[in-house]
């Protein structure tokens, strides 16, 4: 057998899986689900959705083949949040405008669908842009849905006493407190200086 | 609206649409056709096809919905080059080792199911591995499907008697007779010297 094909360089146009899966989620033929989402409505492929998310593939392989017309309810996401969603799991990409909260939503719900490399990428841009009016949002994310890097680059952030002020006047401030008590207890800790561990304990029981 | 997504860099894993494809093809998931080709079943998804290739699409989108449990015969097609064939349409790839027969059944399969860019891959890899078993065959495929790279890539091999000789002892030759006898007249054509047009356009006229 005479090896010919294979991983070498082409010359052929680019790949175009993610454009024609894009084309498919664009053009809805052949959707057999369909989601509604605060009023409004997604068709979706069943198998697109569990290929890409185990969590999708959970709920729908059971459900699927049985013939329904009703559509499957997603609630506490934005329609925005579920599109943008969708977006990635047919094309790989995220829109190119997309705001802060949007951003913050995405993360959340790439976690609730186990959307791995979606979560990555939201993690990352919001690492890196964090201010002091969005600190305490991404904060309660990170320390809620379980992501670390985050977590650490609010906390760099607010190692700063203005930064520390102009948090404690955001608009996310009041619910980070009530939700994540705990988590301003680590921000004083680590503000306390290195001599005061014993005081850093204390906090931390408290 | 502050913009912090896009097409920047990212220190995500790499994107994994291609795999998640494969693995669901490999799965068999929510399959809901089966293609039968030469006595092997083939479970795949007819979304995936559809939004891969228009002929799929056609003969495809009329037939969702049926709930049908008999199998979609393919016939005229190897079961080793439709297992290739569904390969690519989930993953953009082509099986590392392949020999010169599949990649010719290949391209003509990509291309009964216009599948453009394995069109593309398969033609170029049989371009640049032309000898004299084989010329026959790809010349065939390229004047009855209508390759012209392909085509012109083989009539310049044999524009050499040693290699016109061999392809004249070749398995494919006596093929290549009876279906594209006029692609033989373009071979004597060619090899004409110049100052020998009119016996050219004898030839070609005969």
């Amino acid at each position: 057998m005479k090896e010919i094909l294979g991983e070498e360089e082409t010359r052929a146009s680019p790949d175009d899986l993610h454009m024609h899966l894009g084309d498919l989620l664009e053009s809805k033929d052949a959707a057999d689900l369909t989601f509604q989402v605060g009023g409004e409505m997604f068709p979706a492929h069943g198998c697109v959705l569990a290929a890409r998310s185990s969590v999708f593939k959970a709920k729908l392989l059971g459900a699927m083949g049985e013939s329904s017309s009703s559509a499957i309810k997603i609630y506490d996401m934005e329609p925005g949040v579920f599109k943008a969603l969708l977006h990635f799991i047919y094309t790989e990409k995220v829109s190119p405008v997309i705001d802060v909260a949007i951003a913050s939503h995405l993360l959340v719900a790439a976690d609730r669908y186990n959307i791995g490399r979606l979560k990555q990428i939201c993690e990352e841009k919001l690492c890196s842009h964090i201010d002091s009016n969005m600190v305490a949002t991404s904060l309660d994310i990170a320390e809620q849905h379980g992501f670390p890097r985050l977590k650490e680059a609010c906390l760099r952030f607010l190692a700063s006493p203005p930064n520390l002020e102009a948090m404690m006047t955001s608009n996310g401030y009041e619910h980070l407190k009530s939700s994540c008590p705990s988590v301003l207890k680590e921000i004083i800790a680590q503000i306390l200086p290195a001599e005061w561990n014993a005081a850093k304990d204390i906090i931390m029981s408290i």
